[in-house]
Order: structure tokens, then sequence, then C-alpha cells
């Protein structure tokens, strides 16, 4: 990997995350030689994905690169690579491009699509997780329409305007949102020879509600903003395979679609290494104590979606999103830098500061810890926070321009093909002229 | 292709380039069907192809969706799809997805890169006419430098820091200075653990000057202003071969080197089944008459660098450039409508407008018919001129803030590795620790 010898701790962080990121700006500078790999060469501002995924927003926007970041951080490395295994023992990673010791070690490497186990679903279904996977889908939605406008088959043509979102959670609730408003905005316009009151937008949720983790106000806003907006919502159902054409569900609904978007779970992205003890094998997380200690070892340390830590509060550990990671990489910074001046650490305690999802123009629900809120103002609530999560002015800018542009016009100028998707299953489609 | 039986006449454009799009802006709301076909489904700005590149444009900034362009137009038809074959005897052709019958064809496909027949050349070097292509040149640049941080050999380091750019017209030139400045603006800054005095980019021009097209006084400016940037100008030296390490010339010159971008030369994208008589085999470019009408026919026109319209002051055809291009698509456009009202067509004249070149940051070169200049000015010219010629008011204000922010910042955020590009035949590289 060629890293320069040190005399100095070395901490190797795994992932530029959320957590990773938070982590590396409280560690700049001080008496520590700062490894930071990713299997990316960018940071990514995974909320805005469904963006990019629907025309919104071009890629570069919601990306930050991660040498940038740290340019001017002294005895700081980055490295492109994955890394395939821990070697506990010899305290050393294992990676694609050679093996690095280490004083001390922080997993984040996040979390992946969970399709709890069926392979069927994993390998016809689209996933959202990545920047790549999200031009996958935008590539996809758009390559179905140009297919759909030369057919003349009914039932292709609607399974090809067909789109069922698996999982009503945030991700599902925004992308549903998104591509009822790309179906007017775009769409429709797009594609006049098209009959676009044809195209639909399924939301399919295992439970009784929508958005199940916020409170049952926002719930019920969230569904009716959907409703207007012509999303159609399934709820008690379960999709129990998908083979690139046909939905089948636990009841006898069965839907004929293209385009499967898989948002119903989350698990954790685990690195190979860590004894069985540490992991909470349900959902592949890693547990942790209250310092993000891994269980079991002294010096690893896990952060972010990877990391359960179980509390009374979170029996089953923090839920899976960017508060918690940046939470707990700052603290974790600070914590790393105390242990430097052999200081006792804090231990953690989760801010929860709410949680809020938009559905589409002025549509937005807000859960403040003592107050829930929805609509126009919910939703310029919405952009200012996101807007200011992102990293970098120029970002701030391009994306403010756009959300601007967007808002003004009812347009998505985000519409370019560059990465053409071809599902292999889904090759029955051929035009009546050929 | 599901395109509507009418009873006007039915004209097929193929290619959504300068050409193309001038043409179908011409004939919208006639008493035609038009159905323009290209195998994206955006138009591409190929003038600024290089700062996508190098970092300084997100793709969706010089692109245009085709469908946003013919919205409004009545009875106007856009299909995604190459173009097989001409039946010229049937007046239809033969595409990827279904035949077509045409009242007039016009054949708009523009142009591709020359490697005069040499295969091993075509396999491992970079083109740059596509927005993928420049994508895929703007990973490998980042990829090297990835590569090269976790080396040890210093040759292998270097051959991953050397740039030979093949071929120094506008495209070589405006690269090779985007490369320099991409080297201060980011390479030096994201990778302080290499030796960026050990990048070169090698600019080979196989004739006695840079920018032969131009004037004297502009290609005299224009090397000065490479050297300054650290450019290093190789004149009347050609390229015989690379195997994707090691460059060959016709002297004793060689350059090791894992970044071969080739912009010696361009030739026609020919489509099959026109006659011998109606092409010119030494570029493969399309004859042409001074109406566009293809030499031969009486419903086939050609436009742009496709066509080959020789006359006494261009015996060899226009310059393959955007201007002749939109000209003969707008005059055709016009001749067409002439034509449906039974009046006479007009000859073509190219109107020369001059030409220019950006080597960086307050360099440029301008060649007008009676006065060049170059320098600051020229820059803000050629800025102006490129700025105003993007398609979309959004990508206009997107670009202008991409310019003013690299402009004060001296910093290129397009950094993203999103299409993962691994020179197949460049493999002999191994990290040393691995």
């Amino acid at each position: 990997m060629n890293i320069p010898a040190t005399t100095n701790p070395r901490i190797v962080i795994i992932g530029g995350g959320f957590a990773g990121i938070a982590l590396a700006k409280k560690l700049r500078n001080q008496k520590l030689q700062v490894v930071l790999l990713d299997k990316h060469n960018y940071h990514t501002f995974q909320p805005l994905l469904y963006q990019v995924a629907t025309g919104g927003l071009e890629a570069g926007s919601i990306a930050y690169p991660i040498r940038k970041v740290i340019q001017h951080y002294k005895d700081f490395y980055f490295r492109l690579t994955s890394v395939k295994e821990i070697d506990t023992e010899n305290q050393k990673i294992i990676s694609e491009i050679g093996d690095l010791h280490y004083d001390y070690l922080v997993i984040a490497t996040g979390s992946k699509t969970n399709y709890f186990g069926n392979k069927e679903i994993e390998r016809n279904a689209m996933s959202m997780k990545t920047i790549p996977q999200s031009l996958n889908i935008r590539s996809l939605i758009l390559e179905n329409f140009e297919q759909a406008v030369i057919l003349k088959d009914e039932a292709e043509k609607n399974a090809l305007m067909n789109f069922v979102l698996v999982g009503a959670g945030p991700t599902g609730v925004e992308l549903a949102g998104a591509l009822a408003e790309m179906k007017k905005a775009i769409l429709q316009k797009d594609y006049p020879d098209l009959n676009i009151d044809k195209m639909q937008i399924n939301l399919i949720q295992g439970d009784d509600r929508v958005l199940s983790a916020m409170s049952e106000k926002s719930s019920k806003a969230a569904e009716e903003f959907l409703l207007k907006l012509g999303v159609k919502i399934w709820k008690n159902l379960r999709v129990t395979n998908y083979d690139g054409r046909t939905i089948t569900t636990n009841t006898e609904v069965t839907f004929e679609s293209a385009t499967v978007i898989w948002t119903a779970g989350v698990q954790g992205a685990k690195v190979a290494g860590l004894k069985a003890e540490s992991l909470v094998a349900r959902v592949e997380r890693i547990r942790v104590n209250e310092f993000n200690l891994v269980k079991g070892y002294d010096t690893i340390f896990a952060i972010g979606d990877i990391a359960s830590m179980e509390s009374e509060k979170y029996p089953q550990g923090h839920p899976m999103m960017a508060q918690p990671a940046m939470q707990q990489g700052e603290l974790l910074g600070e914590n790393i830098v105390r242990l430097l001046h052999k200081k006792e650490m804090k231990p953690f305690e989760y801010n929860d500061k709410g949680s809020m999802a938009t559905i589409g123009r002025n549509l937005a629900v807000v859960d403040l810890p003592h107050y829930h809120f929805n609509g126009v103002f919910a939703w310029f609530v919405w952009m200012f926070v996101h807007l200011f999560s992102l990293i970098g002015f120029k970002n701030k800018a391009v994306v403010f321009l756009n959300w601007l542009y967007n808002y003004i016009w009812f347009d998505r100028e985000g519409r370019l093909i560059i990465r053409p998707y071809k599902k292999k299953s889904f090759t029955t489609f051929t035009s009546d002229e050929i």
C-alpha cells in the first residue's frame, strides 16, 4: 500500500461515508497517522440518491472527492481499495492492494441492501445505495420508455411503465414521490405518443403504514401526499419473488413490471475476520459498546450503520441513518484524541434531532422530538437541512440552482442514458416490426 | 418502430449532433412528418468534452436531452437506435429496432476517431468523441494516480503519470492544456505523496506546427502557451504503434505510457447501403452537391461532418467542425421547406466565422477571417462564444457557475471515478506489497 512507516500510532478507517468522514475531520493534524480506505474515491450524500435516479440532480452534485476533504491534513493517507479481511491477531487488514498494519482500526463500512436471502429478487431487482446504482436506475427508467414507445403490445408496454418499489421507508417514499413528479415533469412531455396515464407507481409496504419509523401523524400525511401524486400504496403486503417480469406476493396480488426497486431493508456491509460473538447475525451489524469499541477487541472500533450499539432506549442499536453515524464519527474522533492523551473516553449518547422525508413539490413531513409538522413549511425545512448538509460550496450552489430551476420550470434535465443498463432477465421484449 | 402512418412526406434524420439538431429545429411544425434517430438520447456539445474528461464540468452540463428539443414539435418523433443499413431501392432504413420508410433521408451521423487502420492503437488508445468516452478518460486519469500512489517502482509510476496525446489539432491542444491545469489544480494537491513533477504531458504532432488548420500566429501563440503550462510538444513526429505500454514512432523516440489519447484524426461515421460512387473512401465521408444532396440519389441528403461538399475553396470538403454542420443543417431545413412549396433550393455557402482554441486560464487563440489575436481577451471571447452556444438556460448557468468556481479556486471538483475503467492491456502493474 506504500504507506510510510511512522512512530505515531496508525489509525486505519475503512469507509468514507458519513461516519468515516466525520471521524477523519476530527483526527486531522493530531499526533497520529491516519489511513482512510474506501472502494470509491468520493463520499456519497446518500439522502439525495433518489434525485439522481429520477433526473433531478447530477451525480457530481451529491458526491465529494475524499482526497479533497483530507488535502491539507498532515500524515493522512487515502487509498482506493476494498478490504477483504481483518487479521485481528496480527493487527492488520488485508486489502486488494496489499496488507496494512494498524494500531487502531475503525470499521465504518456502512450498510448494503438486504434481500433477506432471496437470490432471485437480488438478481432481478434494482438497488439504490450507491451513485452507480442510482445512475443505473435512471438509465433503466428512460430505457423502459424508449422501449415502450416502439411496442404495440399493450401488456408489454404496461409492464415497462409499471414501477414497483418494495419498502415504504424514507427511501421508498421519496423515490415514489420523485417518480410521480418525473411522470408529470418529464415523461408526459417527452413521450406524447405513449399513454402516460398507464404509468403506475406501486409502493409496497409489509406492515400497516408508510414511514413506520416516523410518527403516525407523519405517516398519515405522507400517505395523503403520495395518493395526491398518484402513487398506489399497498399495505400489509409482502413480496415473495420477482423473476424479472412478475412479482408475486404473500396474497393473490401480483404485478407485471420491468422495474422493481428494492428498498425494503438494509444490512451491515460486514468485513470478514471478526469473531462470531462480535456480530449480530440477523442484520450483519457489529456489536459495539458505548465507546463504539467492538465487543471482544480493544483496538477495533465500529461506527455508523455497521455498528450496533444496543441500549435500553435502542435495544437493536441506533437507526441506520446519517445522524447517528456522524455523531458516532465525531465522538470517536474526540475519544481517540483522549486516548492519546491518556484521558478517559466519553460514552456515546445519540442526540435524536428528528427525521424527515420529502414526497414532492411543497410536500414533506418532519418529526422533531416533540413536534410533528408537514406541508410547505416542512418542505422548506427539508430543503434547507439537506442543502446545508452537503459538503462543499459548489455542490450547495449547483444543487440549489437545480432545485430552483426544477421548481420554476417543472422540469428535470438529467435524462442522459450514459450507463445503458439492460436487465438480463427481461429479454422477452421485441419490437413488433423486427 | 411504431411511427404512425401519415399522408405528409416523411423525413428521417439519422443523428442528433449539431447538423441534425439545427435541421430538426428548422423543420418544426411544417407539413411534414419528421423522425429523428440517434444512438444516444441526448445531444452532445462536443467542443467541451475535454473539460468533462479533465474534471472541469459534469457530463450533464454539456449534453441536452433530444426529446426536450422536439417536445413541442408536431408530428415529430425521436427513436433511440442505431441504423444498420439504408435500403435505397425501397427507400427505407434498417435499424436495430425495425425498418422505416422515408420520403427523404438525411444522414447526419457525424464523425468518429480515425486510427488509420492501426488496430493495436485502436485497442489500446483512448478516444474522446462521446460523453461515455470522456468519462472513461477521466476515470482512467484518476485511476492511474490511485495506482501510482501504491507503487514503489519508479518506472511504473512514471508510465502511469505519462500522458501522451497524439494529434495537436484543437482537441489535442485543448486537452493538453486542460491536463496541465488539472496537474496543478487537482493532482498536485490530491496526491502529496507522489512527485507530481514526474507527470508528463506529451503532445505529438505529425507536421511542423500545432493547430495547423489555424493561422501561423495562433499556432505560435498556442505553442508558447502550452510550453508555459509545461506541455512537451513533439513536432514532425508520427506514432507508429502503441501496445498499451510503449509508444513507438517513426524516429528513435519512444514513450512509456499508460494513457494515450488519440486525437490525430477523424473520419465519417458512415452508414452501409450507399453506392461506392457516393463515398470518399479515404475519409469515409459522403459526397454531396451544393444542396447537400448525396451524389447519385435524389431523396438522400447528408450534412455535417459526414458530408463532403467539394468546391474550389474547399477541395476536400468543409472542415469537420460544428460551424459548417450547423449552417448546413439550417440551410437544408429551409431547402426542404422550399422543396415542399415547389420552390428552388439555395446552394450552400460556408460562412467561416473563424476558429478558436483555449489552452488554459487566460490563454486562448482566436482566428477571425481578417484578424488573429490571443491571450486574455481571446480567452474571454472563447468562453462567451461557448457559453452561449450551449443549448438550454440551465446548462449555461451551471457551466458558468463551474467556470467561475474553477477560476476563483483553481480547482476542478469533477473527480468521481464512476465508470471504473481498466485498460486490459496494462495489467503488468502489481502493488509491491501484494
